[in-house]
Formats: structure tokens, sequence, C-alpha cells
């Protein structure tokens, strides 16, 4: 077997509607978006007993050596829940894993391994890779090789497109890939893949060039172990969104829906400007409370839109075009407006996304912010036939005022792998 | 007794929260207006058997011969619901009258006593005129002396800040007080007014100077007869808070609440476009039957914007002023912001108001449409303390974009009488 080299890559995710009405318990609905992140891995061969990790997104090139690495990390044994012992855990389990003291053992390996002072992004996304590092790689019979693996992505950090989900669904898929290849190039049929004093636990690998629905659901499951690193108390609808793709009708507590895949286009446009998400969510609560008389009834009416849009993107499927689509694109577009309407009452948008809504309403479009306000990203539909000239004017009009403007396509298609 | 010699005066009103909502049954929030429409009532003297109307804010100036006036309307026999002989009806009963009827009549003569076209404003006051001299005037046993009546307004027409209901309450209030200084100067003690083949009435009259609420009902109901026939299905609500003042919550089919007085400025700004209020009116139902698990919820919010205004305003009484005063208006001021966003999702404003809104919000006020929406008037409301300098500006910054704005007083009393 020559040296491994392969590429995943992970959709990012748009909130349609219900950002913020979800933490309420209501509906909301997300999809995949066609700006990826990348994770390259390659084994270096040589002798050089090198781990190189290259995340240019935030500025950070960092080079281990993996003998003292993998002696270190072995000797952290992974911390579980209610002090289970190993011999209880493996691959299979994420959710074991107690995840505040393995935390607080890799933050301090991080203060020992690291020179200058790391920035929240780059501890945030050292942390992610050592976490999936730890519990994946670590319980499983494999050798590790020397290796480099190169993170890249079209999304903007910590702006309401899944790129914290992207990146976690990226690396859980990239060491999965990993995992199954080597123990396919190991082993001629399915045996157990546990090192001893962990759960003996199998590996059926069946294509190395795709991920299976058993597949994705373990990769999920380990990104959202990543995620509660990231966010403290995630909905677990970014994960799944970034590893299914396509567009998903969520509620807490009662699971997800997966809809039929869509041949939808949107502009998403940038703000520029970063936001607090917790102090966002924080506001929307407080409000409530002072008003619930109002805030209630407006929680009820963004369940309603993101009910009404679900039901709309599920007839979409059966519209190949014509005037039927048009006119549900169009009453797709109507429900964006109200969404943004409700959004405003609670107050979550910004001065620049209102900017952003009134610009593309000139241009004939229906924009509303995505992710939980305040800045981060606006983003409007773009009906089929919407002419290129009067968009190319848009984007013009939008990046005179200092918006960047993207066009992409949502509900594509989740995680995927690729040799190289 | 002299040339009688008067001058009504009767505030505007407008609709602090509740429009559109109220067409479906939820709570609106209406308060007088301290724009007035001022009647004034004198008496000619002299031989010349004239009535003279000089309306100029319909540029119209018109006169009769009293004489063949009073025979012809004399002769108009009032015609009443269910074919009623005219013995049951007395100044008490307005709603008696078959207005459709009686419109018939009144348009006929219309057209026979004016020499030029009328336009729509000008008929419909001349209609309103006729259909209270007529109703109030014809049934009572006093002897109508050459008139000139002059009617002006500090009201724009048909902006929703209730000119109409403004004018028909300046109207009954100026018949009814030219009724009752006749009958005071002619009756030493209470005795029947009526004419004979009328039903029996009696008036009380105590004290000239001012109407108590017992006429203030009489003058209520007479004016809503007029605002049938400016509005079809009025709600009854602008007729009753421009004879009443003070703010009024109102909900259909279970009547008013009369909130304690309040001592509140306003920023009022006129859009200067025109809207159609059924068509609007139209709109909501529409998009309310096609979303409707949106747009139910919406309602219930606009109902709680309005009790939750409601309650605070009926606490501002009781405060004389200080931070608490500051923290409820600040509440209010939430509150419009709140509504304004409810009614974009309603999609019943219009780009002039949203800007209007938008200038507001960059002078630290909150703004909100008032009335059906579509143009007409914005209002702010004006924190105690509020800089005079900087509300100038805004004054001049609305006035550079072609928007006029009027500071006035919410809450102030209701229609009132003063010799001249």
């Amino acid at each position: 077997m020559g040296l491994l080299s392969f590429v995943v890559s992970t959709p990012g995710k748009i909130i349609l509607h219900g950002e913020h009405s979800v933490v309420f318990g209501k509906t909301a609905l997300a999809a995949s978006l066609n700006l990826r992140t990348c994770v390259t891995l390659k084994e270096n061969g040589g002798k050089e007993e090198r781990l190189t990790l290259n995340f240019p997104k935030v500025s950070l090139e960092k080079q281990y050596n993996l003998t003292e690495l993998k002696n270190h990390l072995h000797s952290i044994s992974i911390p579980l829940l209610n002090d289970m012992s190993s011999t209880s855990f493996s691959l299979e389990t994420p959710e074991l894993i107690d995840l505040s003291s393995l935390l607080e053992l890799l933050q301090t390996f991080l203060k020992q391994s690291s020179d200058s002072k790391l920035s929240t992004e780059q501890e945030n996304s050292l942390l992610a890779f050592f976490c999936l590092f730890v519990g994946m790689l670590l319980s499983v019979n494999i050798e590790l090789e020397p290796l480099t693996i190169f993170v890249d992505t079209d999304l903007s950090i910590g702006a309401g497109v899944g790129s914290s989900a992207s990146f976690s669904v990226s690396l859980a898929a990239t060491f999965f890939q990993y995992i199954r290849t080597k123990v396919a190039s190991k082993y001629e049929i399915s045996q157990n893949i546990s090192r001893k004093s962990f759960k003996p636990a199998k590996l059926n690998v069946t294509n190395l060039t795709y991920f299976n629905d058993k597949e994705k659901d373990l990769i999920s499951r380990w990104a959202f172990l990543n995620e509660k690193i990231m966010h403290g108390n995630p909905s677990g609808i970014d994960n799944m969104i970034c590893t299914y793709g396509s567009v998903i009708e969520f509620r807490k507590n009662s699971g997800i829906k997966k809809l039929p895949g869509v041949n939808l286009w949107i502009l998403l446009v940038d703000t520029g400007i970063s936001r607090n998400t917790a102090s966002l969510v924080e506001r929307v609560a407080e409000k409530k409370r002072r008003f619930s008389q109002v805030i209630d009834p407006v929680l009820d009416a963004l369940d309603g839109v993101a009910l009404s849009a679900s039901a709309l993107i599920g007839q979409l499927a059966s519209h190949s075009g014509g005037d039927e689509l048009n006119l549900q694109v169009g009453k797709l577009e109507e429900l964006v407006d109200m969404n943004q309407a409700l959004l405003v009452c609670l107050d979550i948008s910004h001065p620049s996304l209102n900017r952003i809504c009134d610009l593309m309403s000139q241009y004939g479009l229906h924009g509303k912010l995505t992710g939980a306000g305040g800045g981060g990203f606006a983003f409007s539909l773009l009906p089929p036939g919407y002419p290129d000239d009067k968009l190319n004017q848009l984007l013009q009009h939008l990046a005179a005022e200092g918006f960047k403007g993207t066009q992409t396509q949502l509900g594509g298609a989740g995680v995927s792998v690729k040799q190289i």
C-alpha cells in the first residue's frame, strides 16, 4: 500500500428559518451550503516522525514530534462519564466521553506544547483537533504514520454559516477515513479494531470512496462532541446538516426530518460585522420575560414560518420548473420577508442587515438575516431565471457599501471523500 | 338674546396600536390628538335668508337660500328603518334613521343644488353636513336663523388621523349646541323639544359651556351616522375618541375602556402619500388566508402589544416624572418598535414609512406607522426631556426628505365649545 492521501469535503450550513425561536422549542429549517471545508490528509513517508497541522484560515501551522505526541496522548487515559473504565469505550461510543475532563487535559497539553499564545480561534481549532485525535485514533489498533493535515474553508468563521460544524465534521470524517483505510489494508475480513483495554468494535469496510448513512451517523456524533467544545450547548442541527447535506427540519427534543433534495440558489451577503451569539440569545430571552404577551406569539409565528417553508420546500422537489415553481418560490420569498420582520421584532437585526435587505428588495429580491443576527450574514433566494446582469448590479451595489455577496447553492451533498 | 356665535373644537385621533389587527377582533389603542377641527357657527342677523357654508380645507364655499332650503328639506320626511313612522323618532334616536335611503335623497338634493361638479371630498362633506342638518335640526321645534358655518382643521384629510370623525363630531356638537342654546332661550323649564309628528323628547340644558358625558354620548352617536357615510363600516372608535378625548382601549363587540389621562407628546410625520384603506385591509386578509400559521399568531402578538401598552399607559397616570416615568416610556417605545416590525410582517408598511422610522431611530426615537399604512402618517413618542435642538435637527432632516413633522400632544380633551 502506498502513502495515504485523500481530501474530505464538508458543506457549510445556513439557517433558512427558525434562528432564535429554535431555542424555545420551535421549528427550524436549515440547509447545507455549497461553500465547503476541505481537509487534506497526506502521509509524509520518509523517516521524519512528524505530525504537521496547517490551518491557514486561523493562521495556524504546527509541527509535532509524532512519537512524543503518541506517547503523551496515550498516557492520557480517555476520561469517561460516570468513571466508567476504558473497557466500556470504543470508536462507536463518542457519547461516553467526559468532555469537560478531556478538555482540561487537552488545555494543559496545549499550554505545554505551544510556544506562543494562541488566539481563541486557534485554541478552539487545536482543542477540536486533539479531542477527535484522542477520542477516535487512540482507541483503535492502528499505527499512526507521519502525517500532514491541511484544512481550508470557503466559510467565514463565527458568522453563522456553520464553519465550526463543517470543520468538526471534516475532521471526524478525516479520522474515520484514515482509520477505515488502515483497517482495510490490515485485515482481510472485518474483525475487532479496538486496542486491548478498550471495548471490542468491528468496522465493516465496504467502500472507501463514500460514507454510507451508518458511517455518517458515527461521523456526525463525533463532530457533535466538537460542537460542544465550540458552542457549549449546541442544538446538534449544525453537525447533522453538514454531515448529511440537503434541507433539514429540526425541533428540539423531537429530532429531524430530512426534506427531499432541492435545487435552489441563494445570494449570501456578509455584513463583515462579528456578533456575540450568546448575548443575542439572552436578549431574546430577556424580551420574552418582559413582553411575553408579544414575544410568545411571535415565536409561534416564527414556528409557522418554518413549517410553511418546510411544506413548500417539500413540494418543490416535485416541480421541474415553470409557473408552478415560480409560484412556490414566490411564496418562499414572502416567508423570508415575514421572517425578517419577526426577527426585527425580536430586536436581533442590525442596521447593516436591514440595509442589505433593503438593497436586495430594490433589486426585487427578499432578504433576511441568518443565524444569531446582530451582524453575520443575510441571504436571499435567487429565483430561477433571475437575470445575471441584475445580480451583478446588486453585487456591485453591495460591494460599494462594503458588503461581500456570494452566490451559492442550497441543499447540496453532505460530507464526501476523494482519494488524491 | 343677541346673535348666536360659538366655536366647537374637536381633537383628531391617532391609532397607537392595533391598526389592522382590530379588524380581526384584537385590541386597539387610540388616543385623541391635539390637532383639532374647529366649527364656527355665527348667526348672520339682518334680513338676508342665507345659510353660508365655508369649508376651506376642501375648497368649498356654498350659499343656500334658507327659506327654500328649509322648505325643501322639510319636504323630505326623514326615512326610518323598518318603515317606522316619524312619531317613533326624535333627536335622541339617531340609530333609527335609514341611512342609505337618506343618503339617496341627499345625493339627489346635492345634484339639484350644485352648479358645478363636486369632488368626492366636497360631496362627502356636504352629505355629512346635510345628514346631520336634516336628522338633528328638522325634528326639533326651533326656528333656524340665517347662519354662517365655517369649518377649519389642523388635520390632513384621509390620512388616518381622524379628520372625518373630528369633522363629524364637530358638526354634531355644533348642531347640538345650536339646538340647546335655542331651547334654553325659548323655554324656562325643560319641556318637549320635538316638532309635532315626532316623538316627544326633552332636553335638560344645564350648562352651555361644556358637554357632559350624556350629551357627549348623543353627539358621538350622531357623529357615528356620519362616519358610516364616510367609511361604510366604521368601527365606532374614531367618533368615540374624538368625542371623549383621552386614550381608549377598544375591541370589536366588547366596547371600550377609557384609560386615565396621560401627558405624552408625539412627533407625527406625514409621508404625503395617500393610500387605499380598503385594499390594505384586504391585503392583510388575503395574507392571513394564505399563511394562517404565521399571520394568526402575528395578530395575537399585535393584540399583546396593544394590551401591554394599555397596561403601561394605565400606570403612567400615577407617575409624575423621574426615572420610573422614563422606564415606562422606554417600554412603550419598545412596544412601538415591535408593533412596526409586526406591521412590516403584514406587508402594510411603505418605503416612506420605513424611511421615516429609520430617521427617527437615528435620532434616538422609535417610530411606527399609524392607521391603515401604505402611506399616511408615522409617529414616535417624544420622551420627557427629549432635547429641543435634537428634535429640530430631526424635523429639518425629515423636511429635507420631503416629510412634514408636527409635534403634538396625546390624550387631550374631547369635544369642547366656546362662546365667541
